[in-house]
Parts: structure tokens; sequence; C-alpha cells
């Protein structure tokens, strides 16, 4: 390391997170993140659509947007229209598909053209820690409705946008993740999201249709997206391919209506996604789209059976989980007055890592006891052994009997 | 279009830019951003990097940070530390390198960290517009210090700095282009850069040095980078692979220290930058970097040669500019009284693009009889259609005799 010449302390913007702690590598059993299943990343089909991609037009990295313009190359956004017909039950054109380098740059964009400071969002008590992330940097209200079974409590949103009414706050949209809830795992029932739509309609406030998991069903029909029940702009809808295919690929999509499609664009300022990704990606996709999501969701399954079967045999009754319909997490409720962020630090010492409950819901307390783990990266074996230490640990902890 | 069913202009936060208009595609003569020649895309070193690295370890793609963590993949950070020190004169370690999503990413997260709105940024009078829209964005004050054809002017910088000092205020960084600078393609002296490191030392502030265009040099010899002087943290330094391969990759990146690198990763929000472009990217540049670089240089001299002799045949002593030593951009002065901004419609109606010279300026109006022209895009033969087209506009409209 060089040595320090200026104090950057006194010209640093005054509000700042603390800084990053240094990089010490990935623990051996890894149940955080979104990380997916390394055995499930078709390489061998990358290397086949690297090799007609880069074969194609030249243009496609040497220019700026030059296949289809800022909202993402033409092939990419074909696939995106195709598959929400096919799978979701939406019918839009390529015109009303945004893709983003990530769901999360989705999250932003809508949140960048709609809150300011101040605003008030409603989401589930429940809910992704990067969603609920970006509204606090932003000092956006957040206002947590219970989640049961069958998803988002209608009753709960109904009586929250009444009082918020009120009180005269129209808050700037519900943000929901009807399919595959991150992280409790519920389906919303079709009954829902109608009555969703409803309130939306009776309260002026749009929907923000999270369905970043949707692919990952197990097995059999689900509900289609609430987007696909309003053809009007109500509902903004966000995906992923960082679930299906793996983080390392930065790719996500909006499908939003003109109105808001022309405001995300006036405000991504990244000079485009990166073009390398969605190439390739596309390229696969159009080509293998059905055969890799099903290898996908009975690989998923398998290890959810594991570490369902490792949870029951190494913590017996002392901890309570649904067992999802799909996707790649466990919701595990340790017991009453248990902390799990004071977990964290010990199950890191014996290299196994988890996602202490607080930072996925929207009153942390409310998830102190909660921990969420990630079934898609380790192998069967290193989940019955990585549950079983982290048992182990929680005894000792006195977390658990 | 689906019906309009909310009306979101009640919605939107109240501080957004106008929304974007619809995609048109690209003119026939594009003269405009940093599009760079498709010629010189090594297509066929892609397919072959790509299938070197899609045949390594599937947990790059399957993970996130999975080689290296969140400052990028180990081999392309190694390649900017040999690349560095052996043309820039620069000696660090992967430690203090961060790769991101284009430098404009780099500019983001560095002007995250640093910048409050009202802060003062002190950068050259005429410079990138990707820079100064950041700042206009933030609401900083932008303070722009001439450039001669020896770079930013010492002398003004130096009274700038005491006028500053005078007022209580002290400027957050010194941004500057040294190298092939944009748009004027100067090239700042070594004993100017010895003084601005001086005055950053006496004024206690950082140098923010933008190396994007360092590796176009035409030919021969250039001075090595302002932070080859300076060992402490006193230079935050930001180059790209966009400029070298073409802005479909979307890679930058930054060189700091840790008390500044910590800052940047906290505030790096998008989860890793895209995989793909890191592997295929790092694997070409390992292997090929000098060639390629070799190559590069010379089309874009011949393009710089063509696009000089086009414009003096068809606009003859009408306008001024200088033969840059490299880069991509001629910085064309029309007659004083043209507003280059008036010229942009007429000239897209024949298909021709060029950038007026008020968004690479500090002072808008102050460049307002300048227009930068791209010549790394178009052909040899385009370039002299498409000057020649563009000659007739201008005098067409008044602009030129």
């Amino acid at each position: 390391m060089p040595g320090q010449g200026l104090d950057y302390s006194t010209l640093f913007n005054r509000d700042l997170p603390p800084p990053a702690a240094a990089w010490e590598g990935h623990p051996k059993y890894n149940f955080i993140g979104g990380h997916s299943d390394p055995d499930m990343v078709p390489m061998e089909g990358f290397v086949e659509s690297a090799g007609r991609v880069f074969r194609g037009d030249p243009r496609n990295i040497s220019m700026y947007n030059f296949d289809g313009g800022p909202q993402g190359i033409t092939p990419l956004r074909q696939f995106v229209v195709d598959k929400l017909a096919q799978h979701r039950g939406i019918n839009v054109t390529t015109d009303e598909v945004l893709i983003t380098s990530g769901s999360g740059l989705a999250i932003e964009l809508i949140n960048e053209i709609l809150l300011e400071e101040g605003d008030t969002a409603i989401v589930e008590a429940f809910s992704f820690s990067g969603a609920l992330g970006n509204l606090r940097r932003r000092k956006v209200n957040i206002v947590g409705i219970d989640v049961d079974q069958d998803g988002m409590r209608m009753d709960h949103l109904a009586t929250a946008l009444e009082d918020l009414r009120n009180k005269g706050v129209r808050p700037k949209y519900i943000y929901t993740i009807p399919t595959l809830q991150n992280p409790t795992g519920t389906v919303m029932t079709m009954e829902r999201r109608h009555q969703m739509l409803e309130l939306s309609e009776e309260y002026g406030v749009p929907i923000f249709e999270d369905e970043c998991y949707a692919d990952l069903i197990f097995e059999g029909e689900y509900e289609n997206a609430i987007r696909s029940l309003d053809d009007s702009n109500r509902v903004l809808h966000i995906g992923s391919f960082s679930k299906t295919l793996g983080p390392g690929t930065r790719l996500g999509y909006v499908v939003a209506s003109w109105d808001v499609m022309s405001r995300l664009l006036s405000r991504k300022n990244d000079a485009g996604t990166g073009v390398m990704d969605q190439m390739i990606v596309g390229d696969y996709f159009n080509h293998h789209y059905e055969d890799h999501i099903l290898e996908m969701r009975s690989s998923l399954k398998r290890k959810c059976d594991a570490l369902s079967s490792a949870l029951r045999e190494s913590f017996g009754p002392s901890i309570e989980f649904e067992i999802p319909q799909g996707g790649m997490y466990l919701w595990v409720k340790l017991p009453n007055g248990v902390d799990s962020r004071q977990l964290a630090g010990p199950a890191l010492k014996e290299e196994i890592a988890f996602n202490p409950g607080p930072d996925w819901s929207a009153d942390p307390d409310a998830a102190a006891n909660y921990i969420r783990l990630c079934f898609a990266l380790p192998s069967e074996d290193e989940i019955w052994e990585g549950i079983g230490k982290l048992a182990d640990v929680f005894r000792r902890e006195g977390a658990v009997p």
C-alpha cells in the first residue's frame, strides 16, 4: 500500500455508509446470497453461443447500442417477450422491454424516477434485502404488510392504504414478489392478485411486481403474473437472468409502457447494458431455454429436499419452516428471543455463512429470530455437512436446545 | 402500446430530466460518441477467448464475485496492473485496482463518495460531457481551467485555487484528462504534470486523472501518467476498455489506495461487474494486447488523416483545428457567432451526426462555435462523403462561407 498523502476523511461526502471490509474469500459452506448451482451453468452452451454471436456484426461491440438502441439488443428483448407470453401470461412487444444490468439496476431506475426522500413505499413485511436497502438509502418510509402462505395479506394491505390515505399519504408503489417470494418462498393466490389490482386502482398506487424467481417453480402449474391481468400501465414488472443462469451474468429487465419507459431511459446513465452478456445469453436462451429451465428446476428441488431433511435431522422441532414450491431459499424461524445477527460471526468461524433475517425485513427486529438459507450453490453433501455443523454452532451459542 | 390507467405525472420524482426521445436508429455518417472501428473488434479473438474461459470454473458465473471478490476478477485486474506498469509508469498491485462497468461508473463512484450538492470541482474548460453531466446532476459548482496545446494551464489553475481558498472553498478534486484530452486531443507536458502535483499538495486537493484514451497515441513515446509521479493516495486514476475494444464492452477501472477503495466498494451496489465481459476481455488482452493496440493505433491514425484532409478540402480556412497525437476526436472551431447546437438538426436530416461543443464545455456558451468529430467508426469513404455533405449543410445554414 502506498504512503498516505491526503486525509480524505475531510473530503468525503458526509453521508456515506461505513467503509467496506477487506475481501476474505468465500466460506466452504455457503448458504448466503443468490449464488446458483455451478453444475447448472451451461458452460459448453456459452462456448457454442459465443462462437455464433462473435461471428456476427462487429458493430455490436464497436458501437453504443448498435442493435435495438438503449433498451437492449433485439434478440434478447425478443426472448423476454416470448418467455413472458409463454410462461407468465404477459403480452407485450419489445418496445415495452428494457434490459438492465441485473434486476438490481431495474429497482434502482424505478426508484430513481418515482421516489424522493420522505416518500412512502409499501412492501411485503419480509422482503428482498436489496429492495429494502435501496429504499433505506433514499430515506423512504417503508410500510410492511404481513405475508402468509398465500402471499401478501390483502386485508392488511387495504387497511394500510386506508390509514395512509387518512393521513394524506399516497404511497409511490406496492412492491411485491408474488411468485416464489423472497425470502418466504410463498406464491400469491390468483384471488389476491386480482384484489391487489383492485386496491391499486382504488388508491391510485402502482404495483411494482418483481418476478426474479418465477422461472424456478419446481413442478406443475403456477399462477400467471399480476402484469398479465392488466394491460394498462398500472403494473411495473421486472425479472432477472441471474437466478436462472447465475449472478455472473448481470442481466435483468423491466416491462413498462412508454410513459414510464421514457423516464427510465432518461435516468439510465450507464452507456448501455453490457453487450457481450446480452449477445451470449440471448443466443443461448433463444436456443435452449426450455431444456435449461427444466434441468434447473429438478436440480433445485433435489437440493431443497436435501436442505429440508438436513434441517429436520440436525435441528429437530426447535426450528420452523415451510417447504417452498420453488426458488432457492428456505426461510427458517429460530426460537423466539434468538438474535440471528449474533450467530453469523460464530458460524463464519466454522466456514458456514447464512443470511440473518433482519436484512430481509421491513422491520429488522421483527425478523431477529429468522435466517435465510440458499440451497442452490452447495452440493447435497455440503448441505448435509454444513447444516450438521451449523446445528453444533447454534447449540454451542445457546440458540437452540 | 397499452391503455393508460395511471397518471404517473403526479407520482414521478419532481427533479427528473425530460423523458427520453424514441430511438430512431443510427445515422449513416456517424461522427458522434465514442463509437470505435468495427474492423478493429477482434471477433475471432473473442471466440477463442470464450472457448477458453467458458471451459474454466463455472463458479465464475454461478457465484457473485467468485474469483477475486468485489473488486473484479483476478486475471483482468492483473492485466491492468501489468499494462499500467508497462505503458503508464504506474506500479500498483491488484489490491489497488477496481473493475467497473465502464469508466462512467468509475466517475459515478468517485463522485458518489466525494461530492455533495454545493461542492466545487475543477475541470479542464473543455472536458468530457459525461463527467460534466454527472457534476451538473449533483449540483456541483464547476470551475473550468483553460487548456492549450500543452494541456491544462497551470498558471490559471494556481490562480483559481488561490481565489477559491480566499473564498474559503476547498475544491473536492481537479479532474483532468492529461493524455489525449477529450475533446481537444492535447497531451499535458511532463513539467505541467509535476506542477499539478505540487498544487495538489499545496492546496490539499486530490487529482482525478482520467486516462481513457492514453492507449491510443498514434506513434512514438508519450508522457507517463500523473499517477506514476506520486505513490501516495493523492491521484485517483481511471481508465477504460471501451476505447480500445469498443463500447459494447462495459469495462473500466479505478486505481486507488485502500482508504478510498474501501469507500468506493461501500457505494458499489451493482452486485459485481459483469463477469462474462471480464473473463473474455481479460483473457483476450492477456494474450493479445500489444498486437491489438498497435493495429488500432495505425488504423486510427489513417482515419484521423482522412478526416483532417476532408475537413481542409471541404471547409478551407473557415474552420480551425489541431491534429492530435492520438485518440478518436477532432475538436473543430467554427467561425465566431455560429451556434453548433442549431446545426445538429439540419445535419441529422442529411444522416450526419456530430457532437455540438457546448456539452463538452464547463461553460456551454464558450463552446457554442465548436463541434467534436469522432473519426473511429466511419470508413475513410464515409468520412470523405460525410464531411462533404456536412460542409454543404453548414453553408446552406450560413455557418461557413
